[in-house]
């Protein structure tokens, strides 16, 4: 299998911690996003969205988005488990992932193209009072995920998930690229930052 | 099991028509949104996103986000099935339903918070440029779907799955409350809204 990736890209980069903690390998196929290799007519035959990761299979038969990928691996690989073992737990362990990308991903994405870097490419037409609104909802969210981490060990339970690396790749990308890092008063979201940057797997396949 | 609900709000229509499909009869608790009510302090205990659906079981254990709800139905009611049968079907279902949930469902709630009905209500700050946008992005993601639907019955192959329950319930919402109704020259995508509103679920429990 490859996996069409890109640096430290926040969604590629869920998937390769994903198939870390599983200890499956797969090829990196490099997609530099600065020369639109994911907008060419021969990647868009993989993925008619444009976006990475792409995971495809040795038949050629190509699968996108994320948690679509890490859908497909679970079922392939169910041991460690990461995405329920019940379906009461299936469903809690959708739901964090979800809010997590419905309420902080997206509002992060809303930062990130209307801030200085997407900017400086000129490809996107900006518009300040979104960022204004987005960097507003970000923070608040930390501050809902930390009094959730008052609360549990992990973010959705006593044992790590999709949802911690959902979550992780999130506040990373909001740190390093978009400078919405999480205020140093929220104990227990930190606490849970340095906890998963413990496994080998968050920094797999750079 | 109950399922807090409110009128044709899309997203508890996304559960109920799942439901249906599999034949699952719950309690439907009206949360009336025009007054707050998935906002009291008691609902957010069952959800603290503050949103609806939300299924509530027997043991008063509480599901949030359309596809979480849809995700546990599935695993314990599996057939028909809707989810996907073996790794590849799961993995590729997952990929459509969230195709169209970041690029078409997020388009139209933009153009929804920032449109004419939302704006009387006064319990947001809109942004007019991002509605133009958005605006834009509803209709050209609706020409893409109408070329994949010349090329299958439906909108992940085949059969009837979740997605084109996400799909029908994005246009029926966008149509008759955001002003984007997808054009008439759309004939493939007709031809499909017309396949599945032959369903009796498409109506249910309202």
């Amino acid at each position: 299998m490859k996996l069409y990736d890109y640096g430290r890209a926040p969604n590629p980069r869920r998937v390769k911690i994903f198939l870390a903690e599983k200890g499956v390998e797969v090829e990196l196929v490099n997609c530099d996003m600065t020369k639109r290799e994911h907008k060419t007519p021969e990647f868009l035959k993989k993925n008619p969205s444009g976006k990475i990761p792409v995971l495809e299979l040795d038949d050629g038969r190509c699968l996108a988005e994320s948690v679509a990928i890490c859908r497909y691996i679970e079922a392939m690989h169910p041991e460690p488990n990461l995405m329920g073992r019940d379906p009461f737990e299936m469903g809690h362990i959708e739901m964090r992932n979800r809010q997590i990308e419905t309420e902080l991903w997206s509002q992060i994405g809303v930062s990130w193209v209307n801030g200085p870097v997407v900017g400086a490419m000129g490809i996107y037409k900006q518009i300040p009072a979104a960022k204004e609104a987005s960097d507003v909802n970000v923070h608040a969210y930390y501050e809902r995920i930390d009094k959730e981490l008052g609360e549990s060990t992990y973010i959705a339970g006593d044992r790590f998930t999709i949802v911690d690396i959902t979550l992780l790749t999130a506040i990373d990308f909001a740190t390093a690229m978009v400078g919405l890092k999480p205020k140093d008063s929220l104990a227990n979201l930190w606490r849970w930052h340095a906890l998963v940057c413990e496994r080998d797997s968050v920094d797999a396949q750079e």
